[in-house]
């Protein structure tokens, strides 16, 4: 089943204590789709980039058989950039720079062809945005939908109001306190959930996270990772293997959303082993199974 | 099998956002004895009160069966005293004030009936205290060992050479840290185990705990509680449904130690649910049994 992804295709530069990258391809666009697309096809993008977008980012979508027909190109315009620099224990992030060039006027067109996409991810992207996406959809059957802090202090309104036509929200666990002024995390999540979402995912880096619907609280391992060479991604890729395993398998039961949430986990933790889309370039199904069945192992505990 | 434990008795005076108490019966030693009550006896204890200790904190322990012929009373002295309070998150607290009194001069003596008990239990004290006790015991069979940032950072080098009598290390994250001094908890507990015991546990509040051996990663998650209503203790009750579990099967395989974990997360979560001791004080062994299924259904997912 199909897939559309909306959000960002970006130029980021990136430091960690393992190194740094300048202009390389990223955006959540980008992640979510080459993630999803290890899943299900066709994958399509919905999205814009200047002429300085470098043609191996296509290529790398492209190969990844994700379908850029409602990609704009604007020959005279520069693509958005993001640089950040993580702490030593990169749970951390200072933002050097967010210059949006393109990304400024951004506003998403669908595609005739797209508009019937069954499942759609509405990437980090102001809210408005993200409702004016679905606005022009034909009653997708699934819409997952990541945010962030600066959406929620900055439009919480509008956030709200596009919270309304979603199925499953995506954020992390300050985001969570944040959204729904509750420290408690399962608490957070019901308020979160009465502002529209029936599905709520809290990613909590390094300790997992939490998916939460009306019936079932169910707690995901993280992968014990060692060396973690660039966090930039996880979130997006997290929120691709999750939309991607929900997609190929046209089954949204309790039981198979905590797949998808582990399939979400698991394309995370390949990402964050190399710098940029590196991580996610080379993966095959089955290295992606593997993956699973160590989260898997990782909690896993019978009764005696 | 038989569990001695040893740790401090004592009066806290704990204020949470929900409610105070004042001089309520406490400590490690309380705590962890009365968690493993649950699961075997006898249960031994080796601490120190003042003649203050109220008649009603004896009784607790007796009627769990707790063998208090370990427990010196100095009728002259005062009782160990605690006060703190929590913030509104109930993740972090102020201590207000501890009065070591009849503690400050504590050197347990461990009576000779005690002195075959297969299973030990060392209670968040000094570590020269700690080794102490060890070196009176004959042979122990299974040695569980708590601390924290205060004897890390005062006592370094004696917790080090501690740390060479034992075989499970309980402590939270910060501490994993600051211990190790490595910021990953996969690594940090990894040179923990270089400084001598086989197995760690990284407690994480809110999070679960990781328990970590040689070859195994294992992941629990955190009970989803809505309400906390002091979490005095929880740590305590953690170590004793750990070991309590531990010497009721007489089973010390990387199964059965997920399953020890799975059960002190348990005693934990009931713990916190009440003021104190209150919420270990009327458990029942099946009631336990299903919590740890609860706690089952909240990580469990299968492949398709």
């Amino acid at each position: 089943m199909s897939v559309l992804v909306v959000g960002s295709l970006a130029l980021d530069s990136i430091e960690t204590p393992f190194g740094a990258v300048k202009d390389a391809v990223g955006g959540s666009a980008t992640y979510i789709s080459a993630a999803a697309s290890y899943f299900v096809n066709p994958v399509r993008v919905v999205g814009v980039v200047g002429g300085d977008f470098p043609r191996e980012g296509l290529t790398f979508l492209e190969d990844r058989k994700v379908d850029l027909d409602g990609l704009e190109v604007i020959k005279e315009g520069k693509t958005f950039r993001w640089a950040g620099r993580y702490h030593y224990d990169l749970n951390e992030r200072d933002t050097l720079y967010t210059d949006l060039n393109v990304f400024e006027k951004f506003d998403p067109k669908i595609p005739e062809k797209f508009r019937k996409t069954r499942n759609v991810c509405l990437g980090n992207i102001d809210p408005v945005l993200q409702r004016r996406v679905l606005q022009q959809m034909d009653n997708p059957r699934l819409v997952v939908c990541d945010t962030m802090n600066y959406w929620i202090n900055g439009k919480r309104a509008e956030l709200i109001e596009t919270l309304k036509m979603i199925n499953v929200l995506i954020l992390n666990d300050s985001e969570a306190r944040l959204l729904s002024k509750e420290p408690n995390l399962i608490k957070a999540a019901k308020v979160i959930r009465g502002m529209g979402p029936g599905v709520v995912i809290i990613k909590k880096g390094e300790h997992g996270a939490l998916l939460l619907t009306e019936k079932m609280v169910f707690s995901a391992p993280a992968y014990p990772m060692e060396n973690i060479f660039d966090p930039t991604g996880a979130g997006d890729c997290f929120a691709g293997g999750f939309i991607g395993w929900l997609a190929r398998t046209e089954d949204t039961s309790e039981e198979n959303l905590k797949r998808a949430v582990i399939y979400g986990s698991a394309l995370a933790s390949f990402c964050v082993e190399k710098f940029g889309v590196e991580g996610i370039t080379d993966l095959t199904y089955l290295g992606i199974q593997d993956r699973f069945r160590e989260f898997r192992e990782l909690s896993r505990f019978d009764e005696d």
